[in-house]
């Protein structure tokens, strides 16, 4: 094992670990962290005991509304970002969420901000005072992006010395400053990013804030947890099988994995960067829907595909968008329910959540079906999906663990041990095999009346620490590169959502996951789903996503 | 070397090669065919004098003139198919540019269209009775698809007893005669398609029609012989190093290599596939700009990204064309001219082109500059794009010539003899050198006012066989994923395009292809040049071309 120097990785990580904490003003410390039988859920009413009420007020406010407040002056940007920074310090406290902080340079940049709404009498952007959490890929000038490595504490990417460390900004990072939005920290990842928890030797382990007893998912799961406390109303994270939906839904999140080509993922960093059979995605996560739009929409507006090469020339398009709507009202909205992908039955509250969407949407007028692709279809695209994160056999993230010397956690998938590398007929192959596969699914799609369809983002509300066993449910989408909003539907209800006494599982891993759902631990925990569209259609997905929670919510109310 | 049963590759060879004359009726074929020296140019007047009068008008006609008399009516699918499968039968007793003729099928289609028509007054799409060629990638039901290999004659991809063998049908085919489309016949090309000649041991060597001395270029040459001969209004090739434009560049046509996932290539035969650092894509060849036009429009209307899971869905922008004609009306349009590429000087008689074209555009007013991208630029590159050839070590297409135990042209780079593949840390290491080239190409596009910039297709108007030693002009395009298509600008006269004496070479390479120049050989053959654009500005260029066809035309009767 290597070594960052001649100082051992774990002084460097706690070193670091501390540097975070200590960034967060004194005035916003908390003297003690409720132990999770003192306080499971730690979100809402809980987090809010600690602002003031104008905070409150500001960070309760989704994307949308703030953008409406700062665009009529109603609220500076000064005031908005002092209250996230402040949310988000009590957040990272409360759940280990933040792996940067840069509090005092959003605050510079809000009162420019500020100076420009009153010189020019007018928003600067799209996004003009809109705090934005970003993901720890993004780099972003004046401090590190560590990826939850130890060793790229202070180094580019695992370089020292490379004069991009702490000055090169990402193409997104560019985009949002120009939109007006107000950058002010960094969410952890676990390290390699390809877990389903989120977990590194420098932040160590991020609990999911609504209930912890579980986790915040991942790997963009600083984000879902610092989201779903309020420290942020919109962030982006990514998502090569399932980083950000898994976080989305766990934490009761609107979360939206776009097409790949769609959003500029130019200058981030990244695991196994150049696998290109599937690729890794950004998008953003928000508490609305209308959030996750704003921030589509906004990037879109710079016109990413001028700066980064793999960005297609799709503007926001607010034809597809209307014409999705008119369905919706026209009762012509056709969707399909994946119940079990026949390979991991869903946990009972999923199944639960299955049924209110699917009656939500059929008490609109609107059609549903069951969503019935070839038997064989998931675990060919999963298999297919998993070989391409092995591609390398490990050699990129043994190089960056060797960096320093620290272990990998238990949850990093321990094929990457030790394999050797795919040849290029291996990958090949791979990549006609995918290719088939996503046309055979075409072919299934065109046989139905399906507008999009809805599945479950994993087979369980959120992981059990050490238990996140299957990914079948996020990763098939990646392999098909479609586009995927998450939507919360409910929580779990111990009353409600008990065990299923009579499933008979498929396979041993069914039995452990099934077995793995216990009403105790998992109660209020959130359920949400993923609602797939055709490649492109993000406009679609979220217009759908817009109602969908408008017709929860009215149940909601009714129920 | 393996063998394709008893019978050795020769003979299978031969009787092939004889079956593909043998298809072709008795009353259309010729008695001799004339050497070089007795008949240098067999297009226009020289093929003519063996058709009708009728024939003559009609396969003289561009594809928008064709489908414009066939949408009123005055001229049945029937004839129009009649005509073209005559012209298109003498064409390949000229220069061996088919594989593959289905006369009875095309005139069977055409009559149907003819019903069609008679019964419902109007054209069945928009390429209603337009005889459309394809490059012998496309499986088209009732025939072979070889690819020129011996070993893939009578089985689908080289595989004995694949049902799919002639029933099997490409996404494009489906879409063509849906839309209305003649299909009739394929054409030839190179074997294992990485090579800028059409050579193989089925029809042997397909030469340039426009001047029997050169290369008809390739690999979708038969494509470009068969269209300059008129045998053909228009058709598909495909390019993954130049191949679509190399042809439409040696034959004096128009020629449009789209960025990829623009068309559909669902369902083709390749070499190689699987490789996805570069992708090989389609795209339209024809005699006039409005053909290529007329055919990406048809496909596009096609939706084609309901049946093939790579294409982007992206219609058809007609406001795109709009803006374009608009940017040129008002003198707007900003056009950079790449002079030399910094490895290889171009020919005499492509500087004179080039100089010819900046004149046309900064005589209708436009802006002219020089094109500078970074001097490292496009050798870096080109450096990167030959390596994803060589992924495989020649694997792939080694196992396709050991099928019948056939010889490789001389013209076939000889690295695949004998390499180690590619691992997956290398294939990623160029996928990631290849994304730094396209951002810093599109970081130099920014900082200049060009909307699309003018290059070479090759260094030489066409190759003199055996002597394709620079794929550079044409590979750096695809390197970039960028859409380019060709305008034909001049022919070489040997009187005007005089050797540059004074010429200094930059390497040895620069000087062998600077050598290859004889202005005796090279009298009479078309010179050609590529058009530019920014990922997925088809239109753009497109309607760039169109004006441009106009502006050289106008020249030519003015000068």
């Amino acid at each position: 094992m290597g070594s960052n120097g001649d100082t051992a990785w774990q002084e460097l990580a706690a070193a670091k670990r501390g540097a975070i904490l200590n960034s967060i003003p004194v005035k916003w410390r908390l003297d003690k962290i409720p132990t999770v039988d003192e306080q499971r859920n730690v979100t809402g009413a809980y987090i809010e005991q600690f602002l003031l009420p104008k905070e409150v007020e500001i960070t309760k406010a989704d994307a949308v509304g703030i953008v409406e407040k700062a665009a009529s002056g109603a609220w500076s940007a000064v005031e908005i970002a002092e209250a996230f920074c402040h949310r988000a310090s009590l957040s990272h406290q409360l759940v280990n969420c933040l792996h940067e902080t840069f509090f005092d340079a959003a605050l510079a940049d809000a009162k420019e901000l500020d100076d420009w709404f009153a010189e020019h009498g007018k928003p600067k952007g799209p996004l003009h005072g809109l705090p934005v959490s970003l993901k720890d890929q993004f780099h972003v000038k004046g401090v590190d992006t560590t990826m939850g490595y130890v060793g790229w504490i202070d180094t580019f990417q695992g370089q020292k010395g490379d004069p991009r460390s702490k000055t090169f900004e990402s193409e997104m990072v560019r985009e949002l400053r120009q939109l007006g939005a107000v950058l002010y920290c960094k969410t952890a990842v676990p390290h390699t990013l390809m877990c389903g928890e989120t977990v590194n030797n420098i932040i160590e382990y991020t609990w999911n804030p609504k209930n912890r007893h579980l986790s915040c998912g991942g790997s963009s799961g600083g984000e879902g947890a610092l989201i779903a406390l309020g420290g942020s109303p919109g962030g982006f994270g990514t998502d090569i099988g399932g980083s950000i939906r898994i976080p989305s839904a766990f934490n009761g999140l609107f979360g939206l994995r776009p097409t790949s080509g769609r959003l500029p993922y130019e200058g981030m960093a990244n695991s196994m960067d150049g696998q290109n059979s599937v690729l890794s995605v950004v998008g953003p996560l928000a508490s609305s829907a209308g959030g996750v739009k704003l921030l589509t929409k906004a990037i879109l507006s710079a016109e990413p595909w001028l700066h980064d090469p793999l960005v297609a020339e799709i503007p926001w398009r607010g034809d597809l968008e209307v014409k999705t709507k008119d369905l919706i009202a026209s009762s012509k909205l056709s969707v399909g329910f994946l119940d079990h992908d026949g390979a991991v039955a869903p946990h009972p509250p999923l199944k639960r959540a299955l049924g209110l969407l699917r009656d939500a949407v059929a008490r609109s007028g609107n059609q549903v079906f069951d969503w019935q692709p070839p038997a064989s279809s998931h675990p060919t695209i999963n298999e297919l999906v998993s070989k391409t994160w092995i591609y390398d056999g490990g050699a990129d993230v043994r190089q960056d663990f060797a960096r320093s010397g620290e272990p990998w956690a238990p949850q990093i998938l321990d094929v990457w041990q030790e394999r050797p590398q795919a040849d290029a007929a291996s990958i090949a192959a791979t990549n006609r095999g995918l290719r088939a596969c996503r046309k055979a699914y075409l072919d299934y799609w065109n046989g139905t009346a399906a507008d999009v369809f809805v599945a479950p983002c994993a087979p369980f509300p959120a992981a059990r620490p050490g238990r996140f066993d299957y990914i079948g449910y996020s990763s098939f989408v990646n392999g098909l590169d479609l586009p995927s909003v998450v939507v919360p539907v409910t929580t779990v209800e111990k009353g409600v959502d008990v065990v299923d006494a009579s499933y008979q599982p498929v396979s041993e891993l069914d039995k452990k996951i099934q077995s793995d759902y216990d009403p105790e631990i998992y109660d209020g925990a959130p359920v949400s789903l993923q609602i797939i569209g055709r490649r492109y259609q993000e406009e679609k997905l979220l217009a759908i996503a817009e109602w969908l929670e408008g017709e929860l919510n009215k149940e909601l109310l009714t129920s």
